[in-house]
């Protein structure tokens, strides 16, 4: 997606340790014009898989998911939660994941009662890395007995393994844009 | 609000120790058309004001204030974090907050680029209860030097004394439930 790559030349920061720094349109500051541009193209992508329930997880992928499911009929957009609340009664499905952000691992949890047999997800997040979120989300989706559509993900860091992983667990895995490689010095090469 | 009511009292669960369910619809499984009238209605109650930023706080904020933005010229959405992560570089306004949901106190922090003297901010949060985020987030916008607009809240908590201190406080507080009293036999009643 040109319009994303550009952004991410134009305002992504390349820091120590592997990090790209979007936070000033994608995952602190968030901006909504870009993100409705986002959500067109994941319809352009997975438009016609029948997909009516999205699944994301807190916190940054919330707001692409709920603007992305204004282009997919309005569906539903579940978030899972990595902080257990006493909010969550019931039965829930659970995976754990590492974070590589927080350097630690957690719980990510869904409801029982908002997934199910009768839904066709679409999973959307902002980052794929080293896919430990979002093995964690396809186990929950795997675990409901709902039809997995793909994931949706805006940047993908193609020098890591989730990518090769996942799509070689033969999920439909489409990402916005490939970062190939990355240095503080020369900045941000994309795959293709 | 009456749409919000209406769908409060078909699915809301008055549980245990004065909790109100809304999972279904707000804080984990979100109703993405339900969330494009809230948003529809904000503006209706804030427009004029100028507004030009919202600020919101993770998690359940994010998706109500990015449907939000979209009705106030796709203004920049910015997400109060409650866990600093190695990604926040820089700057960044803190203030310490209760969390009643969770029973423990956390930092809510936004970074300094994202908050200014320019800006002219409408705060949306989901819930008010006792008030103790939305004087967080009212801290930093005042920290900032930006222009507080006011706070737009979903449901508020009325027996709970959030309302009253923020309202004394003399900021512009639109609640679009205030539920008056709730029981798990009765069930909930609003105010007016």
């Amino acid at each position: 997606m040109e319009l994303l790559k550009q952004r991410i030349r134009r305002d992504g920061q390349v820091m120590a340790g592997n990090v790209l720094k979007v936070d000033s349109f994608l995952n602190h500051q968030m901006d909504i014009r870009l993100f409705g541009e986002i959500g067109k193209e994941f319809r352009r992508r997975f438009e016609g898989c029948g997909i009516n329930k999205i699944l994301t997880i807190e916190a940054s992928g919330i707001g692409i998911a709920c603007i992305a499911a204004q282009y997919f009929d309005d569906a539903p957009v579940v978030f899972a939660k990595k902080n257990p609340t006493k909010n969550i009664a019931g039965e829930v499905y659970t995976s754990k994941v590492e974070s590589f952000t927080h350097g630690r691992v957690y719980n990510v949890i869904v409801s029982k009662r908002f997934l199910g047999p009768e839904d066709r997800v679409l999973i959307i997040d902002d980052f794929l890395a080293n896919g430990c979120a979002l093995m964690g989300l396809i186990d929950i989706v795997r675990a409901s007995g709902a039809e997995l559509a793909g994931a949706g993900i805006v940047i993908e860091k193609g020098f890591q393994e989730g990518g090769r992983i996942i799509r070689g667990m033969g999920v439909r895995l489409e990402s916005l844009a490939i970062v190939e490689s990355m240095s503080e010095e020369g900045g941000v090469v994309f795959r293709g």
